[in-house]
C-alpha cells in the first residue's frame, strides 16, 4: 500500500508539470477547455452528441476522446463533423496530462475555440490527474444512486460543475435530488449543479449556456 | 506511461502470490468465496441486501466491503445481522489481495460457509487484481448502456457470471439485451448471464441458486 501511494505521488507531481504546459498551450491560443468525467455509462458521449451541434453555431469545437478500448465514442462524436482525437489508454483507467499533451501536438490548435475532453469512465482516478484545462465537469446519472458524493468525494470536490443526468427516470429509481445536492455542496460549496436528460434533451441548453458563461468569465478571450 | 505500466506488473506479481495464500486459507476451511465487481451505482450492495437473507437460511455468510470512503455500504449489510468487515481504501480504486489477506486474519473463518466480497465501484482496475476467490462476478446496470463489454473488456473476460441489473427499467432506457449478451459472449464464451432487478426482487432466486450450484461444483466442500 505505501509503495503504491508513493509511486502515485511521483506520478502526480510529474503530471502537474505537464498539465501546466498544456494550460499554457491552450490559454495562449484562447482555447477554452473542459475535462468531462463520470462513471461508465453516465452519458458523457451522449452529452457531447446532444450539445455540440448547438455549440457549433457559434464556436469551433474539437474533442479528445479517452477510452480503454474501441473507437466507439470517437465515431459517435466524429459523425457530427468535427475534429476528434482518440486516445486509447490500453489498460490505464484515466487520462493524464502527458496523453493530452501528445494529443494537443496533433490537433490544429489555431482552429479551435472550445476543446472538450471526455475522460475514461471511472469515478476514482481521473479526479487525481489535472489535465491543464479551465474546468472539470462531472456527470452523475441518477440511476447510480444519491449516495455517491460522499463515497467518491475527490471527484465531487475537484469539479466546477455537477451534471445530474437521466432525470427523465426520476420517480422510476430511488434518487433523492435534494440529498445528492446537499452532499455535493457539503464537499464543495462552490460546485454548480445542473439537471438534464441527454435522452429527451431537457436541460441541454442550460449546459451549453453554462459553457458560454464560463468561457466568458475565464477572461482569456 | 511505461513507468506506470512496469510498476503495475510488479504489483500484480506480488498480488498473485498473496492471492494464492488467500485461496489456500479459504479452501482449506471449505469457504466458498466470490468477488463482486461493477461500476459505481450498478447495485452491488442492493444485490447483497436482497440475497443474503435467502442464503442465510442454509449458510453462514460473511461480507467484506470495499469502499474509498464511508461505511455506508457496510452498515446496510451489517443490518442483516451478519459479520461485515469494512476496508476503506482511501484513494485506492480497487481491492487487492493484501487488503483481503488482512481482513481474513480478522474474520472468524471457522464460522463462515460463504464469503462475499464487494469491490470498489470501478469497471477498470478491480479486474486486474485476483483476490484469491473461487469466482468473480460482475454487475452491469442496464442504465449504463449495451456498449460496455467491448469498452471494458477485461472485466467481462475475467468474470464467471455477468448480472444484468435494473431490468425493471427495460424499455425506459436504450439497452439491447441481445447485443450486450452477444458482446459479452464474444469476449468470454464461458460467461454465464443472469438478468434481475434488485429493486423489484425479480431474478434474485436465480442468483442465489447460481451461488449454490457453483459452490457445489467447486468440490471443496
Amino acid at each position: 500500500m505505501m509503495h503504491q501511494i508513493n509511486v502515485g505521488e511521483d506520478l502526480r507531481e510529474r503530471n502537474r508539470e505537464i498539465a501546466d504546459e498544456n494550460r499554457e498551450m491552450l490559454r495562449s491560443r484562447g482555447i477554452f477547455s473542459l475535462n468531462i468525467m463520470s462513471a461508465p455509462g453516465a452519458g458523457k458521449t451522449s452529452l457531447l452528441v446532444r450539445s455540440i451541434p448547438l455549440l457549433m453555431e457559434k464556436y469551433r469545437i474539437a474533442v479528445i476522446e479517452g477510452d480503454l478500448q474501441t473507437t466507439r465514442d470517437a465515431e459517435r462524436v466524429a459523425a457530427l463533423g468535427i475534429d476528434v482525437h482518440q486516445i486509447q489508454t490500453g489498460g490505464v483507467c484515466h487520462l493524464d496530462a502527458s496523453m493530452i499533451h501528445s494529443a494537443l501536438h496533433q490537433l490544429d490548435l489555431d482552429s479551435i475555440d472550445i476543446l472538450l475532453i471526455e475522460n475514461v469512465g471511472n469515478l476514482v482516478c481521473p479526479a487525481e490527474f489535472d489535465l491543464g484545462v479551465d474546468a472539470r465537469v462531472m456527470l452523475l446519472s441518477i440511476t447510480e444512486g444519491d449516495d455517491k458524493p460522499k463515497k467518491y468525494p475527490l471527484m465531487f470536490s475537484e469539479s466546477r460543475l455537477l451534471i445530474l443526468n437521466k432525470i427523465d427516470l426520476l420517480g422510476m429509481v430511488d434518487f433523492d435530488l435534494e440529498k445528492a445536492r446537499k452532499e455535493a455542496k457539503d464537499l464543495n460549496p462552490g460546485i454548480e449543479i445542473l439537471e438534464l436528460s441527454c435522452r429527451t434533451g431537457e436541460g441541454i441548453e442550460a449546459w451549453t449556456g453554462w459553457i458560454e458563461r464560463l468561457r466568458s468569465e475565464s477572461g482569456a478571450y
